[in-house]
């Protein structure tokens, strides 16, 4: 175990005088929010001092002294992921990135984008439509910052269509532990120059490096767009369509799946009328394309499978009102779901995705078994589920004791399905037991061999997807 | 530098017993084929002992003595590389994965295919066919092994439309330096589950381990395709209609450009009649799709958009005859070049797209500042160039001077244009003192400790990518 310096008012001091006094939090300076992420449940943790920075050069002077002074250094975006990626483990500096939040440089001829990491999703979304053009990548929570979407390699409704954050990652300016600005990635469509070290830092939950700058990829708009909400008897004919879509040139831009008692609870949260609320489960499909002709013959063949498969219905969205009703309900699932108890517990293990009916009949034996609801819903398209356990009634600390190993046993069926631990959502330091155990000795050893030759201080967000030894 | 163990009757005697007599050879029996690959020009280098592996269980039980005994080891597919990456620099055992080339397993469900690493990428193309799917990466290379086309992270003519080989890699069981068996990615779409070693594999041209088995991805095979032969008057014309193919939503398959030099002497190495061959430079696209209609909206509206940038004129190729004449032209650049001198040196330097015509002036006057011919062509749509120096009748000595002076040149012109060293050949050992140029110390010193992180012996193919210590 590191024994790291414990900062102090000359710490604080100097850090100020490197960046500005009034981007610099000390004590009870520090908010509540700092603490913590969208999961508090998994716990909170104080930072000693939060410094928001405003450029590359900044960073760079913070992570020297932070090396030099063995101080560990939590890099934080918007704050709003789900597995304790960006809480402060041990103290230490919290170096938000939320100010660094400009959109520097479009070049449509390459199709790019330069942003800072603080920029939110919905941000750039936004300034693409602008420009005339396309940010695919819509994970659920669109407050999140690019950055921390690049860091845990963020998915969302589109990934089936359009990739996840990963595929729109051009290249990148970094801050090293040590302080070293470094360019990883290129401005190039291909690259076999050295080592891929730019998709290494990917997904890497801010554990090797500090994205300063990003340069992203955007495509060209979609002009039409349709939405089909395809009601089902049973749970196995529902996403028995699934392989079908995978197997055929329709190339749905979104395959999502919701149970009935899922699409009820947010309907009647959002208090939206849904064109069908009563069947067992239910398929959103959406289909974009560049002429209506296209979209619609799609949305046609794509309802002749739904029906073959056993569809009681297919209902086609195609105004701008009934999309809105669709996706907002899907969209707010986990909102709805937060609001009906006072406690949860949640994963988004990811299964290949011919493999969800057999996961889905498994965690309905858990439920029983450890009387704890269930909720599952999410990306039929890739396997990736979201998984969220209920506390409802039931006694806290009981609800605390049977909820790890209700969890633990969804991992293991995980595995022996051929799936991983975390789809999108990362392993922070809620999950990094459950990929322990996952991964086994000799890949945590390689993790930990592959940490060591970015940061051997281990000050950078330590104790993120392996723990501090 | 490390003292490797040099190999012994005994130590062949044992590779023998874990593997099988007929498979190692040793010293005379050693044909020269496996002292290079398809550059010879950048050296050969005999190994000590050649082991043509069967299995995942003879990989590691080679690795693990080498691994012991200290002993280099080269991984190698089908030899086809162009920078040396697969030349037993440091003697030591050669690595053969060409005998473990069979097709493992389809899952169209899934729409994925196992194949061990020695099958051939034009076998996997094949084979997708006969399943009614497509295995989009089209190297010029059709023989190299598809180990070899992930470790380079191959590209060819169609990544602008379809991807690179990485796009194509779902995950690989791969063994590593000490003989452990590793499954690195997953067989999901999505994944967050520790750090992303699968892409920090791929490209990294069998240093870090060595893929035995991989999962790829194919897609749905496009039911039409239609091919457009366009000449212009000048080369900035020409390779000025790529940003608009790149920004509209036309979305070609291949984007090649050719000059007029090329074409003719390509057309004549294979006696082809081609379409048109007078003009000065020539794009040559590739349209594929779902329906008819569609690929033909797309093909008059690439034709309108040519035209409107000063094209000649634009031959439409939708017979299969023509399409072949001009895709085997183009295919047969290297072979004709090759034909027509009796030295040369080459790079694949990449560019962002749009500063390929400043690399071509710029190349333009190396060629009479040097006194060399150049000859370049390649893959417009993504900056990728293939450039060849022809010796032609320059005395050797005085071509193996200039040469590299020239290539150097070039190399900067790359680095100032935001470009870089490969786009897909690789750094093998012919590009090494080009990419520490590149990419610099803090860089190089980062590449050797991720090195490290998997092989802190330096036994498994060193000298590759970063120059043995």
């Amino acid at each position: 175990m590191n024994a790291y310096h414990k900062l102090t008012k000359e710490d604080v001091e100097y850090l100020k005088s490197i960046t500005a006094p009034e981007r610099v939090y000390f004590e009870e300076e520090i908010e509540y929010d700092y603490h913590h992420d969208e999961m508090p449940d998994f716990g909170t943790f104080p930072p000693e001092v939060v410094v928001l920075a405003l450029s590359t050069e900044e960073v760079s002077a913070v992570m020297k002294y932070a090396w030099e002074n063995n101080i560990p250094v939590t890099p934080r975006g918007a704050g709003t992921g789900l597995a304790g990626g960006c809480v402060p483990l041990y103290g230490g500096i919290l170096l938000s990135l939320e100010k660094m939040n400009k959109i520097l440089e479009w070049n449509l001829d390459n199709m790019t984008v330069v942003v800072e990491p603080g920029v939110l999703v919905m941000e750039l979304a936004n300034a693409a439509i602008e420009q005339g053009v396309f940010y695919p990548p819509e994970p659920g929570e669109k407050t999140a910052s690019i950055g921390g979407n690049v860091m845990t390699n963020a998915g969302g409704m589109k990934a089936v269509g359009y990739g996840v954050t990963r595929s729109y990652v051009v290249d990148m300016e970094a801050v090293m532990p040590d302080g070293s600005v470094m360019q990883f990635g290129s401005n190039v469509v291909k690259n076999t120059s050295g080592y891929d070290v730019k998709d290494l830092i990917i997904g890497s939950e801010g554990t090797l490096c500090i994205a300063t700058k990003l340069r992203m990829r955007v495509i060209t708009q979609p002009k039409y767009s349709n939405t089909l909400l395809v009601p089902y008897g049973s749970l196995e004919e529902c996403l028995g369509t699934v392989p079908k879509f995978i197997r055929s040139d329709l190339n749905p831009a979104a395959i999502e799946y919701m149970p009935h008692s899922l699409i009820e609870e947010a309907a009647k949260y959002l208090n939206k009328i849904m064109p069908h609320r009563t069947a067992n489960s239910y398929l959103i499909l959406m289909f974009d394309g560049q002429t209506e002709e296209d979209v619609e013959r799609r949305c046609d063949e794509a309802a002749k499978i739904c029906l073959e498969s056993g569809a009681e219905d297919v209902f086609l969205c195609n105004t701008d009102e009934r999309k809105d009703a669709v996706w907002t309900v899907r969209g707010s699932a986990l909102e709805a779901l937060k609001a009906s108890s006072p406690d949860m517990d949640e994963c988004d293990i990811v299964v290949p995705r011919n493999r969800i009916v057999d996961f889905s009949h498994f965690a309905d034996q858990l439920m029983e078994k450890y009387g704890i609801r269930i909720s599952i819903q999410g990306h039929a398209g890739d396997g990736n589920m979201h998984i969220q356990l209920m506390k409802d009634d039931m006694d806290k600390e009981l609800f605390l004791k049977r909820g790890p190993l209700l969890m633990n046993e969804l991992y293991e069926k995980a595995k022996e399905l051929d799936g991983q631990v975390s789809g999108e959502h990362g392993i922070g330091h809620a999950r990094v037991e459950a990929l322990e155990n996952h991964m086994g000795d000799r890949m945590i050893t390689l993790y930990r061999a592959i940490k060591n030759a970015f940061d051997e201080k281990n000050i950078l967000n330590p104790g993120k997807i392996i723990r501090l030894k």
